[in-house]
C-alpha cells in the first residue's frame, strides 16, 4: 500500500543559469518539473511511499524524468512512455537575478496523452492519499477524464483527496477553470490555493474569508498559500496561520509545490494541523534555497537543518 | 543590392555540453540553428551582404535569433516576430563524444507561419543569389508557397537560384519530398545534395552519376556532399573532386551548411569551380572545429588559418 | 533619421566570475563595455534608433564589440576598425561578492584614435539627440576634438546635446577635467553627474544645490545621480526626486549608464520629467540585476517586469 | 525473479574535469563508482532486472549512490546504509588528457562492512546470474565471507556464477589474491580477466593460452580482456576473438566493467558467444565515449548508434 | 626570524558549488583547508612572515596544499610529506544556499602523523608568536605531543602563545577536550573561543563573563567570537566589543579563522586592542564574501576596500 | 646555491576555453605565461632550485604571477612589483579546437621595466645555469641591458649559459633580432632554436646543418626543435635525434619551453645528451596534454607516467 498517488504532466526544463536575456552561448541546466511530480518527490523524501502516474515521450527527456523519479524512490510502475510524441519542455530565461520568464512546449505533446486507462484502480484505491492539481484537467480531454476517474476511484475507496488549484492562465480562462475545478474542490478533503486562485470560487477579500469559502464547498482542510506572507489554513473549522521560514533564497520556483508536499507528508505522518503547516513552510524554504523545482526538498532528518546555525563539528 | 537572400526556419538549440544521457543537472548551452541561417551567416562572414527571411516567435528565443543574425551582419529587415506562437526548439543530447540525438519542437510553431507575403519581391529581385532548402517546403503549406514564390521572383529577375536538398525524414516521406523538390531542382542553377538525397531523383550509384543526373534535371552546377570523403561537383559539364580539409573536429553538426556557404560565397566572389569547392571544404572544416552550427564559420581573412601551424609571434 | 547618436570608446572586458583574488585557473567571462555603448544599447532596446561612433582594433575584441552592438540593433555604420592597434581591454577582479577592482589597458590603443573625421556630419545633424561623456575627451587630443566637433555640429543643427560628466581619475586630474568639461556642460541641454562629479563645477553641498549650479551653466535639465539614494533632477527650474527601484542586485557596474539610457529613451518618447526619471531608475535596477555593463538592460515590454512578483502562468 | 545479482563496494568519486595537477580552485565532478555497480547498471540499461547488494554510509554520498542506482532501475532493496561510517571515496586527478591518478579513501569505511548477513538467500537463489569480482574479498573478512556465501547459495540453486578477477594491488598482494580467488574461479561458469590478472593463475604467455588455463580450472567461459586489442574468449572449448569498436574516447575508465555488463546482458538474452563479445565490445566503446564509469552505458535501442554516421533527420 | 609559527592539519576540500543534495554530475571545486593554515595565510597576506608545520600525504592533495601555502608566502620548510598515507579530505555538500554539511576523511591519515619531531625548536623559539588550536591535540597522541612540545619551547623562549579553542565534537567529547585544553589555555597569552567553546571551562552565561573566566585561567587576552553578533575581548582586564563588518556574504566557512588571523596580524603590527578587533572583524568579513576558507583573506592594502563604495576610476 | 637562474617577462593570460570567435559571454580562464617562467617552473618541478627575475605590476595580475611562481617553488626573491604600470596581458582566442590567436598588451608595461639593476650578481654568479631567451632583449633597452649584464656575470663566474632564440616577429624584425642575438649565441653553452629561428644565423637547409651552424658560433650544445618531428641536437660534435613522445594533445602552447625545461633539468642532474633529449621530449608531451603554458609540466616521479597504460590499482 502506497502513501500518496498523484497524476499529471512532467516536462523537461531548460533553465539559463546566469541572469540576462538569452543569447547564443547562454549556459543552461537541464532538469525536469511538474507540480505533481514535485509533490511525489517531496513526500517520498520525507519517508512516505509515493507513486506518480503520467505519460512522457520515449525520448531522452522522458527517460530522464522516469529515472529522476525512480532515483527519488517514487514508484513509476504506472507511468508510460508514449511512442512518437516528444516529452513536453519548458524554456526558462532567468531574465534578472529574481525574475524568470518561461516558454512552454507542451500542447499536444506526450504529457497530454494521459487518460483514464493510465489510472490503475488498484493503485489508487490502495493509497492513503490521492493528490491532483488544476493543471492536469487543462491539458487535454483525456487528461481531464483521467483526473475525474482517479477522484472517483478514491472517493469510492475512501481514499483522502487533495487538490492544488494551480490555475494556469496559458492553458485556459478563469471561467473554464472555475467550471471544471469547482466540482473537484467539492470532492476534495484538502484543497490548496493562492489568493488569486481561491478567487475563482469566492469573492471574499481576505485569506481567512477565502479559506472559509473553499471549506464551505466541501473540504475539511482549506489552505491559502500567501507567498512571502506565509500561509493560512482552516482545518475542521479552526484557523491557523503560518509564517515563512527565513532562508537565503536563490530560486523562487517550486515553493508552492514543496509546501503542498510538506503538508501532505506531515498529514500522512499523523501530524496535527499546526505541525503540517510548519513542515509545509520548511519544505517551501528548502525549495527556494536550491535551484530547481524539487531538487532542494528535504529528507526527514534534514527538516531541522534550517533552524540552527551553520557550524563545524 | 544584397548578395544572397535566403528564407527558412531558425530554431533555438539546447545542446548538452558533456557527453552522456540527459539527467537532472545536465549542463547545456543555448544557441540557434537553421540551415538557411547558417548559410546567410557564412556568406556574410566571408564578406558578401546576406539577407534572411523567416518567422520567429515574439519570445526570448526569437529575440536571440534575430539579434544573433544581426550580430553577424545578416539583414533581417524582412524577418518577422509572430505573436502568440513560440519559436521552434531543438533539444540535442550529446549521447557520446561524437554522436548527437535530437528532439524537435517545431510543428505548428512560429517558423511554420512563413508565407508568400513574407517574401519581399524587391529584396529577392535585387539579389545576386537566392538560396533555398528542401526543409522549408516541408514545414507547412504556407512555407512551401513562400519558397515557390521566392523562386518564381528570382527566375523572373534572372537571379541565380541555389537549392540544398536537405531531406528531413521526420518531416515528410521520400516520395513527398521527391515530388515537391523535383521542380525546384529543375529551376535551380546550383544544387547541393548528399548521396542519399540525390537518390531521391536518380538511381545512379556513384557520386559522379548522381551529379550528372541532378545536372540533367536543369542545374548547371550539381554538388554532391560526401561527408568524410569530401565532395564532387559537376559544373558546366566538367567534374571536380574535393577532399576534406583536415582539422581537429569537435562537433560534426553544421558542416554541410557551412560547405554550401563557402561555395556560394566563393561564387559571389567570382571564383572558379575549383576555388568554390576549396572554400566550401575549408568552411566545412571550420564548422566541425567549433561547437555549434554556425559559430565556427570563418571570416575571409581567416580562411588561411587552418593551413599553417599554430605558432606564436 | 536616427534617434540618438553617441561617440566614445568601447573596450573588451575580462571579468572573473567567482569572488576572490586572481589566481591561475580563475574562471572569467569576456564581454565588452563603454559608457556610450551602454547608452546606445539601452536606447535601442527601448525602441529608438541609436548610432555609435568609435574606433576599435581589427582584432577579435574589435569584431566582438561591433558584432555585439549590431546584435542590439545599434547602427555602427560610422564605427571603424583601426589596423595595427589592439582594442582596449579592462581586467576586472571580482575581489569579493560586491567589490570589483579593475586594471585598464587602453592608453594609446585603438579607441584613442577616434578623431573628428570619424564624426559623420549628416548622421549627427540628422539625429534627435547627441550623447557624449567626459571620458572621451580624456582619451586623446583627437578624441577630444571629435567630441568638440560633434557638439558643434549638433548645436548648429539644433540637435539636443546630452552630457554625462563621467569623471575618470585614472585619465586626468580634476583640474584638467573641469577645464575641458565646463564648456561642454554649457553647451548641453541635459547633463548627468554624480555628486562628486558635479563638484567639479560647483561648491554646493547638496544634490539640489549641485543640480541648480549645473543648470546655471546652461542645461535646462541637470540630473544628479545619487547611487543607492536614487537621483535628483532640476528640469526647467523644477526639482524632481527619484528613489531606486528595489531589486536583487548581482553586479553594481553599469547602473549609471543604464540610468542615462533610460532617461534619454524616455525623453525621445516624449515622456515628462517624472516618467524619464522613473524609466531611468528602472533601467538602473535591471543593470544591477544582471552581470555585465549592458547585458541586463530592458526592452520596452520588459519595463514592468520588476514591478510584479515572479509568477507562473 | 531478477536477472543478475551482484554484490560489492560503491564509492563516491571526485574527478577533476580539466587535465592538470590538483590546485586550489580545480573544478571537479562528483559521481560514484564500483565495478559491480557498473555491471548492474549496464545490465539494467540493456533490459534485464539487476540487483545490487552493498553497504554505504548514511551520508550524502551514500544517498547519492542508492539514488543513482535506483534511477538506473537497479534494485537496491538489499543494500544498506551503515550508521557512523562514511561512504568510501576516490579522488581522481586527471593528470593529463588521458592519464588519471587516484587516491582511495576506503579502508575501514562503510563499504567494508558488507557481510554474509547482507546476502539475501532468496534474492540470489532466484536470480539467473550471480556476478562477483576479486575486489570484494579484498575489502574485509566479512566482505570475503559475503562473497563466499553468495557463491555457495548460487551454486546450490544452480544459478550461473560470473567472476571478474579485477586484481587491485593496493588492497592485497598477488599471492594473497591468487590464493583467495583460485577457488572462486573454479566455481565460476564465466570468468573475466586481463592478461596480467589471468597470470595470477597460469604461466601461459598468450591470450589464448591464458583463456585455456582459466577454463581448465572450471569455467566453461573464459574471457581475456585485452584493452585496445579487444578481447579473446574460450567458450565451451571454442576460441573467439573480438576487436574493439572504434569510437572517439574521452575517458578510459570503466571500459572493462562495461565490457562485462555487455557480455552478461547478452548472455541473459540468450545470445551466442560471438554476439556476447560484440555486445561487450560495444558497451566498452560507449563507456570510453562518455566521462565516468557507468554514465555512458547504452540502452538496448542505442546499441546500434555507434555503427552509423551522425546524421540529421 | 619569522612572525608567526603554527602547526596542525590541512586537508583537501571538495565542495559542491551549487546548492542541493549530492547527485551524479554534481559540480565541485577542490581546494584545501585547515584552521591553522588559514591563520598562517591570513597573517602572511597582511605582511608578516608565517610558518606552517604539518604532515600531508605524498599525493596530489598533499602537493596542492604545500604549493598553495607557498603561493601565499607561508614558509613550509618544516612541513613534511608522509609516504603511504593519503592526505585527509573533507567532502562538503552545499545543502542549501547557506547550509553546508561535511563528511570527514581524516582518521589515521597523513595529518595525524604530526609529532614532536616535526616541531623545529629553532623555528618556534625564533618566532614572535606561536599559534595552536584545540583541533590538533584531538587528532592523535603524537599530534597532541607535538602541540605540547611546541608550547613548551615557546614558553621557554618567551614567545607569545595563541590558542583557538576550536572544539570539534566529531573528534572527542567535551570532557576529553576540556581536560586536554585547560592546561593549554593556562599557558596561552591570547585565547579565542566561541561561547559554546568557552563553556568548556566556565559556567558563565554572558560573553563578558566567559571572557573573564578564560582570562582568569591565565591569558592576558581572552576573545569571545560571537558570530553574527561580532566579538568581545577582555585585554589586560579591559573589555572591548566589536561589531561585524557588513558585507555581502557568500560562504560562512572560515570566518572564525580569518578573525584570528586578523587579530594576530594586528598584534604583530603593534596595534592596540581596539584595532586588533577591527582588523579581525574586517578579515572575517572578507572571508565570508568569497568562497573557501582562506581564499578571500585581505592583503594589507585591501583592508580598506570594504569601507568604500564600489566605484570606477 | 640555486640550480637555474632566468630572467624575462611574465604576463597574465586570458584564454577562451571553448573553440570559436570571441563574443559576449565567452568563457575564459585566467593564468599567466612567460617563456622563462615556464622554464623555471619546469626545472623546479623536476627537483632543481630555480630563480626567476622579472618585473610585474603591483596589481592583481602581478600578485597572481608571483604567487604562482612561489607555489611552484620558484624563488622570486629578486622579482619586483613595479608601481603605476599594469602587468602585461595576452588575450587568447581559441579560434578552433587547435588554432589559437593572441592579442598582446605588453608594450611599455611593467615587464619592460626589467633592467640591469634587477640582476642580482650574487644570485647569478652562484647558480649552475643561467637561462635567457631572445624575447627579453626585444622588450626594451633596459631589458636588453639586463640580459647582457646577466650573461656577463655568468661568463665571468663560469656559470653555464643557455639561450632559447625564441624569435617574436611582433617585437622586432629578423634583422634586428639576428644582430642582437648573434653575440648571445656566441656566448652561450647551449642554444635552442626552431628551424626558422636558426635560419636567423645560417643558410643551412637541414636541421643537422642548422645545428652545426649554431654550434660553429660557439655553443657546445645546439638543439633544433622540430615540433611534431621531435628534435635534433649536436652536442660536443655528435648528433642526436629525438622523436616526440606520443600523447593526447589538448593545447600545443608551451611545448617548446617545456622541452627546454626538461633538457636543462636533465643537464643539471648530470644526464647524458640522449637522456636530456628524452626528458625534454617527455616534458613537451606533458605540456601539450594539459591546457596552459606550464600547468602540465611533470614532477620527477611523474616522468614515467606517459609510458604506461592508464590502469587501476
Amino acid at each position: 500500500m502506497t502513501g500518496l498517488v498523484t497524476l499529471g504532466e512532467a516536462m523537461a526544463v531548460v533553465a539559463s543559469t546566469e541572469p540576462g536575456p538569452l543569447a547564443p552561448r547562454t549556459a543552461a541546466r537541464i532538469s525536469f518539473a511538474g507540480a505533481e511530480a514535485t509533490v511525489a518527490i517531496g513526500v517520498s523524501r520525507l519517508g512516505h511511499p509515493a507513486s506518480w502516474i503520467g505519460t512522457v515521450g520515449s525520448d531522452a527527456a522522458g527517460a530522464m524524468i522516469l529515472g529522476g523519479l525512480r532515483a527519488e524512490g517514487v514508484d513509476v510502475g504506472c507511468a508510460r512512455q508514449e511512442q512518437g510524441l516528444p516529452t513536453g519542455l519548458m524554456l526558462r530565461e532567468r531574465r534578472t537575478a529574481d525574475r524568470t520568464l518561461a516558454a512552454y512546449y507542451r500542447r499536444g505533446l506526450a504529457g497530454s496523452r494521459l487518460g483514464p486507462a493510465d489510472v490503475d484502480e488498484q493503485l489508487v484505491a490502495g493509497a492513503r492519499l490521492l493528490h491532483v492539481t488544476g493543471i492536469t484537467p487543462a491539458l487535454s480531454a483525456s487528461a481531464r477524464d483521467a483526473v475525474r476517474h482517479a477522484v472517483r476511484i478514491a472517493r469510492a475507496a475512501k481514499v483522502a483527496v487533495s487538490l492544488d488549484v494551480n490555475y494556469r492562465s496559458l492553458l485556459w480562462s478563469r471561467e473554464e477553470a472555475a467550471e471544471e475545478l469547482r466540482p473537484l474542490v467539492a470532492e476534495a478533503d484538502v484543497v490548496f490555493a493562492g489568493t488569486d486562485e481561491a478567487s475563482l470560487f469566492s469573492t471574499a477579500s481576505t485569506p481567512e474569508g477565502l479559506a472559509g469559502a473553499l471549506a464551505a464547498l466541501g473540504p475539511s482542510q482549506a489552505v491559502i498559500k500567501l507567498g512571502a506572507q506565509g500561509a493560512l489554513a482552516q482545518v475542521d473549522g479552526e484557523v491557523h496561520v503560518q509564517d515563512v521560514v527565513p532562508v537565503t533564497a536563490v530560486d523562487p520556483i517550486g515553493a508552492g509545490d514543496a509546501f503542498v508536499a510538506g503538508y501532505l507528508a506531515a498529514q500522512l505522518s499523523g501530524a496535527a494541523p499546526r505541525e503540517r503547516l510548519r513542515t509545509a513552510a520548511t519544505c517551501g524554504a528548502f525549495a527556494v534555497a536550491v535551484h530547481g523545482d524539487w531538487e532542494g526538498l528535504p529528507r526527514r532528518e534534514e527538516l531541522t537543518l534550517l533552524a540552527g546555525d551553520d557550524v563545524r563539528r
